[in-house]
């Protein structure tokens, strides 16, 4: 397979990644590909939007008083900034639940100036502060719309993960046995599927907006624009996710998973009809990650120069050294290939 | 290329590494390899020694009075925990040079604690903090070995880079033009070359201790005692060259270069000879890495089981969750084909 990204120190070669990418029509039909569009993939955090669904559906969101920005908190890997986990804590009370219900734990935040004052302030994180707490609090009230127990929300087979199994696999467009299931760094289920399925499930997310509305339809429209309204809630400062929705001003919708995965739903726009789009480094690495992305959104021709250039410190990142010296490049380059 | 290593999420494959084995014989010849042995591998801290090696063949050390202590920071990639940093404060007096003179920059520590502790002082880097700064000091000790300015000492063209840049090419058997340059991280000229000459570099350090001493086998030799007498110097606390070194007990020698580069020289031994080693993980993932390093190590039977036992976190480390649960698991199969 040829490589999907290069990182050259001078002018030597010093690693080299490969992807796979998946681009979608509403049809789930495959457009464009690069590496292996089906490879089956632990989408991680980037499948929060569908986990979310599950936990929308249940009618939750208004049993408990949940607004949009604590369903974008939902769908989110945030930077364990003070506003995310007020928030957090926030829904628990709206839920008539507590830090002690949460069955995530707490971690190194993804933000180095919250974990800066963490140490500094020699504060222990607990569940609330994990990325992925705002999905927990909306799993708590999910349980409970369900009439369910809150206690092994986090189990495979509570009713809630049973909910959020089949959810899955509907808007994955596979039967219940085709997504496969471990355990997630939160301590959920996670599910991994064919690339491309991640990228219809994005496609459906974007293309909700369309008028022929579907009750699950209005649902993804509404987790489409959560997360488009609270891009901030989603990430946090210096994240890509937050970035890339602050550029293209609700134009799309992209979600990061851990050990690089991501998805993007793009809406219709004149002559264009909406696009999903989903990448996988195979050797999990981030940074190669967003550079991808970038170029395939360059590739694809969505949004304007300008608002490509606010991403071009993910397209050409600068590797410079520890006196400021610019040592090398990090050069994606994943030609998609019509399917 | 098949595999080197897969990470295992439950059942499911979340990211797959490719890497490339050479395994020399003290006369260079290829025994063993996987991927490309040939591979162009930017080598980094891996070639410390021979940046050392010719700093010792200046006279440096006896001139500036530098011990074997010394000499091992010189080829260290160190944590920056104190007993690191006073050394190279240390070596500098000695060489009758400042801080200001180092033409490395700070930079966050490769250790956890140090950095938790750095940011509880407030504490900003600097030069002398560098994982390299053994390096840097050593130079400017050789740089006036050598008669030379001590400015600039880091630049390519400067008389001790020039004299580096002879060593690295002879002790890798390659013509001057055989060996590419780009700039390190910390700011000095940094080789480019056949994986397998990295290895041969390495039996050479290990093989010195032959009676047919050369003043080079000799040097090398100083070098080989130097690593496996300190190997605290040579990381610190925590750190696989330190731990690799201390349960094998004098019987190798291993550093790590950044991005996922490894080398080992294996003592000659009963009937084995002598062995060098080296390792590159195309895509510079370093837990990897070490999985593999720890694979090699077990199918060339070196040492015993009880030594390899003490490399097993490294071997097959465990994945938990923020909930302490084992979510997965790292494989690394490198079997080595006979060249």
């Amino acid at each position: 397979m040829s490589a999907a990204a290069t990182v050259y120190r001078g002018e030597s070669v010093e690693n080299t990644h490969t992807a796979h990418v998946a681009v979608v029509d509403t049809e789930g039909r495959l457009l464009h590909a690069f590496g292996d569009p089906s490879r089956m993939t632990l989408a991680r955090s980037a499948a929060k939007p569908a986990q979310a669904l599950a936990v929308l559906e249940t009618g939750a969101l208004e049993r408990f008083g949940f607004d949009d920005a604590d369903l974008a908190l939902m769908c989110a890997s945030h930077n364990s900034e003070p506003r995310h986990i007020e928030r957090v804590k926030a829904m628990l009370a709206k839920a008539h639940a507590t830090e002690t219900d949460l069955r995530c734990g707490g971690h190194p935040p993804l933000s180095d100036a919250v974990w800066k004052d963490w140490i500094r302030r020699d504060f222990t994180p607990t569940g609330v502060c994990s990325n992925c707490s705002g999905k927990h609090a909306g799993m708590l009230a999910g349980a409970q719309a369900l009439g369910a127990a809150i206690a092994d929300y986090h189990l495979p087979d509570h009713p809630l993960q049973v909910r959020v199994k089949q959810t899955m696999a509907e808007v994955c467009d596979l039967p219940g046995d085709g997504v496969q299931w471990a355990t997630d760094g939160c301590n959920l289920p996670t599910p991994a599927f064919p690339l491309d399925r991640l990228a219809r499930l994005f496609v459906k997310i974007a293309a909700g907006t369309r008028p022929d509305n579907t009750p699950r339809s209005a649902a993804l429209a509404r987790i489409y624009r959560a997360m488009t309204t609270y891009p901030e809630l989603v990430a946090g400062e210096h994240r890509f996710c937050t970035a890339l929705m602050r550029a293209f001003e609700g134009e799309l919708v992209g979600k990061v998973g851990a050990d690089a995965s991501y998805a993007i739903g793009v809406r219709e726009s004149g002559s264009r009809p909406a696009l999903g789009i989903a990448v996988k480094v195979e050797d999990g690495n981030t940074a190669v990650l967003y550079a991808i992305v970038t170029d395939v959104l360059d590739q694809l021709g969505i949004g304007n120069a300008a608002q490509r250039e606010k991403l071009s410190a993910y397209r050409n990142p600068t590797m410079r050294n520890t006196m400021g010296i610019e040592t090398g490049r990090l050069v994606a380059s994943v030609p998609l290939e019509r399917a």
